[in-house]
């Protein structure tokens, strides 16, 4: 059962407990360009009590440099080596993990800061936001050639998706041996400012329903994100917490990686999806309105 | 298990055992733009022994009226009414199934053939074809305004598919009450005449995993297709007889109309899907090469 947290005194143990912060950022310190209120309060209460504070984003649309500018832009105290993204962590997969050669490439679904982080790791690409395959034009075998350097192909939240990267992704996992089918993310929608948009998972899918194939997938829940934080920081697990305010990605995630873990309720969880007969069977240890609640240990 | 047709007496004896002979088009007749071999004297000869021919196919990027241009241009005699798509099926289903009231409306993602069936059956729709959702351009929801009679939101093939259609349609069925999720036909791949390419599925499948539910769907294997050909036309289960490529549509669908059902070998069916270890449990009552093989009954 989670602990409900409301009095200053256990604001202020949870604060004693845990060194490491990983925080989520979308419906945690901000929705699209807003700032939850409170937020730039507690970031500061951690740096002063010297925590360790790592924001983990399954946003793959923008690269850890981008993102950096995001919190600028915000007034949020960061600095990028402290910034995890899927795309980011994607890259480093791809580079460091499956050990792509240097002469193989991936074929992006995926915007530009998805393209950053492969070229700052090296690797080469196609696709992506090349204009030839930004085009709602009739796509057809006949004009497409296969290029047999395709190695793998990574699918992230892209909002020109269209029918011919889908195509061209379809070509290179069915037709070249041993391609590999990879997404950055599987977040079911997108918290935009004005409300929920079909998030990075519903990009990959029409590939995973032709294929009937699931992809291997980077971000949170999944392992490989801690994997990469864990190849570049050091942190004692028992001592550490991972905010957030999914259920089936930022709280599976701190479980999976033997984290503690605090839901926020200023996001996508609502009360009937942790209380009641439909509720979901992924437990966190703490819940607490919003990250604004944490200032009362001061 | 199946009966693999060899003998001349074996065709003879299935041309005179069925009087209803339903085909599938793509993978079957034709493949794209090219005709299957002997497809043409194979249709002659059913006609010369007054067999009723029914064409059923899954495609709902064509109207029946335009399906028909295409058999014209292939040179196979056909009539319009005896023509049946998916497109056709679903505009059936929304105006006489699901009665749709004539201030209501209905969401496209697909393409002119849909759209021209729903004009067809009176039903008012807006997003397919429209320049205005046919883009690359980004999609806020600041800029939207929410239609209060849309009432269903129809997903077919549309080539032309893009996250702002997606985005739309994600509102539609999550913010109007009660909008009913509908798909054309929920085929993984779509047999183009120099490849596989993503099907009608694919197209359905962002909106499937971003809402966590599945569309009803009209085309092949479901029985809505078969209940729409059974208003219109007269036959006997028991002498017809589907002619099909597709274990998961073609077959299925003869299968659930309680039609016997003839796998050729054409189109997407491999021999290792009916054979060995990894066969598929849909078997059905008889597999031939090709339609061409149907000629030697003559």
């Amino acid at each position: 059962m989670s602990v409900r947290l409301s009095s200053p005194e256990e604001y202020a143990k949870l604060l004693d407990q845990y060194d490491t912060w990983m925080f989520d950022c979308d419906g945690v310190l901000w929705h699209g360009d807003r700032l939850i209120d409170g937020a730039l309060d507690v970031l500061r209460l951690l740096r002063e009590r010297n925590k360790k504070i790592l924001f983990v984003t399954n946003n793959a649309t923008k690269s850890r440099r981008s993102y950096k500018g995001k919190f600028d832009q915000l007034g949020v105290e960061a600095n990028v080596d402290e910034i995890y993204g899927s795309a980011y962590a994607a890259a480093v997969y791809i580079s460091s993990v499956m050990k792509l050669p240097k002469d193989k490439k991936v074929y992006v679904i995926g915007m530009a800061g998805l393209e950053e982080e492969l070229r700052n790791e090296g690797v080469s690409y196609i696709g992506g936001t090349d204009p030839a395959d930004n085009t709602l034009e009739p796509f057809t075998l006949e004009n497409f050639t296969l290029d047999p350097d395709v190695a793998a192909v990574v699918c992230g939240l892209d909002t020109r998706v269209n029918y011919t990267k889908l195509s061209i992704a379809f070509q290179y996992i069915t037709r070249n041996p041993g391609c590999q089918f990879l997404c950055t993310n599987e977040d079911s929608t997108y918290p935009s400012a004005n409300g929920l948009l079909p998030g990075a998972g519903a990009i990959s899918a029409p590939l995973r329903y032709a294929l009937g194939k699931d992809p291997l997938s980077i971000g949170k829940p999944a392992k490989t994100m801690l994997d990469c934080i864990q190849a570049k920081v050091h942190f004692d697990p028992k001592r550490t917490i991972m905010v957030g305010d999914r259920l089936n990605t930022d709280i599976l995630f701190g479980q999976a990686g033997g984290v503690s873990t605090l839901l926020v309720m200023t996001g996508i969880t609502q009360e009937t999806d942790i209380t009641g007969p439909n509720a979901s069977p992924i437990i966190p240890d703490y819940i607490t309105s919003s990250i604004k609640d944490l200032s009362a240990a001061k």
